[in-house]
């Protein structure tokens, strides 16, 4: 099992580790420290001894900050993860805020006192959060302090090693453009930036320009490395060669030099001795890494990592892998699906849920020769009020027996060597209540209106959200995240800089992936998402038309379960998009699906809805 | 008539002048001049003086910039002028380009040389401005020059003097709100920004703060002036007192110290001696009165019009007043569009369409006892092909007979004490080309999406802009221009912050008045657009929901051709929104009209349509 079930970051333990943090804070003489999830890489998977948020506060999320006082500890969270950090955190300790209303520079901003010094680890934050902590700080006449050592890591007996996993290459058929011809693309794009250089600090940004994977860390299959990437001359790779095996060592060896980590900030300085002009992100690169920079005298010009569109943009080789992994996760999925309706309602519990998707993923991919190599992050697997928990993760605790007349919301993914999935469907579990229905129509409705969607060049994921929230909008309901996120190909399930959100200003690009997954959350009650991926197309004139139109291919092929739709809700466009998919979805599916039961049960649950 | 259909602009009086001005250029020593249509104000309509760049290339669109060199000369307008700038220039000596693609600023940077000498006038250009000028400027090492003169005012013998138009008070039952409260308001506000005055340089914001009109600039009831406010203070207003009467100076004597214009850079000093902290609009204010300010000692503190947002969320007098206008003008509307469609096709021409409406709306105003005070700008009555061009002002040149089979696009409004207006019907003359028809309805359909929009506290302009585009955008088509912009209360008929587009970043506040027109335009052929002005409602919970929602009051009441609209391509929803709005127009209407024939007319025109 790549998933497990524990209890993580347990809220009992959190009182005497903010206590000795308090205690290492007065020796130190700092009075604010900002304990931020995040790691050298910004990665959003941490290894686990970045996991520093987690076992200061008890909370697991994947995103947030705390901000530790010696009267009080401050932890902000996105409306995600909500009821989770409320569930996980010692209320007595911890006082949680909305991330997005009130971001921890703007509490800085309200809440600490004139002469204040407030204390950060430069490694963990951007040079455009530095920019903001330190805004925050001037407004109040406060410090803001650079730490030497990380202050939770000062305080810990425990802390774990850094990952020293193997490194594979990404073969050329699953890649589609050699690492040479990428890095020459990157060293013309960096030219032209009128730079010397790029320092990349995005592991996703080098294993995709290296055509290299690793295991660092969990469900992205991300080798931790930092590079720089000149305008001329030859890269260098900052990664512990204990990683690499003499194969994969001598493959990199032809594209970059190749040097220990502990040489980075060496490596910082000659940029620097020869005054150049460094291309970094402020958005992703740690601020350590610009004040080496300027320290040594190179000019920092703050730009997108260079890496980070092409990377979003799939090239052929990379959208057939997708098609593909999307075939055969589709073939696990309805195993999946079809086993949970074999089951007698209230028989089982999101964990067994859990695991029986892992194993039809597994097995699904054993029998067709393309091996499951990780879950793309942990299924989510919630039932009835957990459904709620938009990112809610089944532990031992908290799992639950889906009881009849409940809705189980399953959300999860695959990552496959030809690409990565991400997808949300609902069981009914028995007989649904009216009232699920209709919410998840409106759900629906939504999904379809941005997988119908045409939209000309230059469109951006801004000009798009409200198709899937128009008719939960109408209804009075809407859902508190983001419609949609980017995807790698065998890479993070969640990859900028295309999405599809109110703030997405890029503009989607043939090639990309993104999610389209609306939902609807009825806190302790019943969660309603429906997942599907969907890749965008090059712009083509449509009949009777003038401009060049992008549309969306649906990567994802599941069913939706028909016994949650309420048809009379659905206009005659929405039907017919509707019909169309479930037949495309069996055409593509049944060969693969070897059990005759779920060939039944696919069949059945693909046939075509009237009105 | 308010309306005039002379040639302005004359395109052979271009080249002596644009001679001339290069002459001067040589004498002053200066290598490239900006010429933007623009005055201290940057009002829409300019005073006859302030008109320059019609004066100059022949261009009388309402936007737009010349950059006139030794060598060339070049025009940018955005692409509602793209015809209109081709055909009012010579092509011989005035080069075209996209304001959007290719703005003055970044032409500038890929076309000037090192060392060269640019010279703008820093009363026409904002903060925001020069400082995107200069970093063109500094990109190529030439040097931006604050000229003392106007180069286009040197070279002119005609140069009109400054209106000194009549001042009027805006009566209380119109305004909803006294000057003084209104002035009490904004202190705190000004106060709450932590600075010690604003300096207001938006007539619109000046007139709606001290309850004034007047008539200085075309179509827009505006008295031109200047204001300083504090946070603690009286203010002063800065206003020739020629256009004052006795009653009004009295008036505005008791809420503003009334200084003349020439004393206004005074003031700026004053403040500067006070070393005040000056709030001041970088997107409204002339660069000149932050030089004045900082050269004197003031610190400007960039930060929005204060009066925009109040001025904007209309109150529930202005919203009262605005149901008014738009019923009276309805009636207008109607006896105009009867009155079209009773004569025989091939029979009559732009400018006649443009006389009878201004006569129906004249005739209404008198008979319903609220006198049109003018039009709120140019009727736009293009026939066939003129109809493409998207901001078309016919004249006596351009002026055509509409022909049998051609659509006539009537875009128009109405300024009256209560209300502005505008509002676009295209009429068909003679049997439509089922082409028309399904235009027309696409059209209709993003009309329709955006009027029945339902919408969370916080929706930005932005984030609805695609409702209107939807179903063009999936026949390949799309048109040039935003979807709505906001409308004042006996003011601007373009009034900011408020707007629908893909750069529309303000929140869509109750009380707030925009415009809802997509459109359609096929050069050379005909051209569509259907507009209704839109409120923005106070938000409630629709039934079964949970969450608040803003939704649109649709303002104007007048049918929408049926013989251009295809049921076929409408679903449920549309059509019952359709019905439902002809049923309400039918109802508010019939009782304003007189003439049997006209009420004969809007119940035909607005009787329920069937699939």
């Amino acid at each position: 099992m790549f998933q497990e079930f524990s209890e993580k970051g347990d809220p009992a333990a959190s009182r005497p580790r903010i206590c000795a943090l308090r205690e290492h804070m007065r020796a130190k003489g700092i009075d604010v420290v900002i304990v931020p999830h995040a790691d050298e890489h910004q990665n959003e998977y941490l290894p686990e001894r970045a996991e520093r948020l987690a076992w200061l506060t008890g909370f697991t999320g994947s995103a947030g900050a705390a901000i530790i006082l010696q009267d009080t500890a401050n932890l902000f969270v996105d409306g995600r993860y909500t009821l989770q950090a409320a569930d996980q955190t010692d209320a007595d300790l911890v006082t949680c805020h909305d991330l997005i209303a009130t971001p921890p520079h703007t509490w800085l901003t309200d809440n600490i006192g004139k002469g204040a010094r407030v204390g950060f680890d430069p490694w963990l934050h951007t040079v455009a959060g530095v920019k903001r902590l330190r805004e925050a700080c001037e407004k109040k006449g406060a410090e803001l302090v650079v730490l030497d050592e990380n202050p939770v890591d000062a305080i810990r007996d425990d802390l774990p090693s850094a990952p020293l996993e193997p490194v594979s290459v990404h073969p050329f058929p699953f890649a589609g453009e050699t690492p040479r011809d990428k890095i020459g693309r990157m060293a013309d794009t960096i030219a032209e930036a009128e730079v010397d250089a790029a320092v990349l600090t995005d592991p996703a940004s080098i294993c995709w320009l290296f055509n290299i994977r690793g295991r660092d860390v969990a469900h992205t299959p991300l080798a931790l490395a930092f590079a720089v990437v000149p305008a001329n001359g030859e890269p260098q790779l900052f990664i512990d060669k204990r990683k690499l095996s003499i194969k994969v060592e001598a493959y990199l060896a032809q594209l970059a030099t190749i040097r220990p980590p502990d040489q980075f900030e060496d490596a910082l300085g000659e940029l620097g001795a020869d005054t150049a002009r460094v291309l970094l992100d402020p958005q992703l690169a740690a601020w350590r890494i610009a004040a080496d920079l300027e320290a040594a005298g190179a000019s920092v010009v703050e730009g997108r990592d260079p890496v980070a569109l092409p990377r979003a943009q799939k090239n052929a080789a990379e959208q057939k892998g997708a098609r593909e992994a999307h075939r055969r996760d589709g073939a696990a999925m309805a195993a999946f699906l079809a086993w949970a309706d074999a089951q007698e309602p209230g028989s089982f519990d999101e964990i067994a849920a859990v695991r029986m998707l892992e194993t039809c993923r597994r097995e699904t991919g054993e029998r067709l020769e393309v091996p499951l190599e990780d879950i793309s992050f942990d299924t989510i697997s919630g039932g009835g009020p957990n459904g709620a928990i938009v990112h809610y993760r089944v532990t031992e605790s908290t799992n639950r027996v889906v009881a009849d007349g409940e809705l189980l919301l399953v959300d999860s993914g695959a990552q496959y060597r030809d690409g990565t999935t991400d997808i949300t469907r609902v069981i009914p579990v028995g007989e649904p209540k009216p009232e699920y229905k209709r919410h998840f129509t409106l759900v629906l409705k939504g999904m379809i209106a941005v997988s119908m969607a045409r939209f000309p060049k230059g469109t951006r994921g801004v000009d798009i959200d409200v198709l899937a929230r128009g008719a939960l909008w109408s209804a009075g309901l809407d859902y508190a995240h983001g419609t949609g996120h980017g995807v790698g190909s065998f890479l993070s399930v969640h990859e900028g800089p295309q999405s599809i959100s109110a703030r997405s200003m890029q503009a989607l690009l043939p090639g990309m992936i993104v999610s389209n997954e609306p939902g609807y959350y009825k806190a302790g009650s019943h969660g309603i998402r429906i997942e599907n991926l969907i890749l965008v197309c090059r712009p083509e004139v449509p009949d009777g038309g003038e401009i060049a139109m992008h549309r969306f291919e649906t990567l994802t092929l599941c069913p939706i379960d028909r016994r949650l739709i309420d048809p009379s809700l659905l206009n005659g466009e929405e039907l017919d998009w509707l019909n169309a998919y479930h037949a495309h979805v069996c055409d593509e599916i049944t060969p693969l699906v070897d059990e005759p039961a779920v060939r039944d049960w696919l069949a059945a649950m693909t046939a075509a809805i009237s009105r």
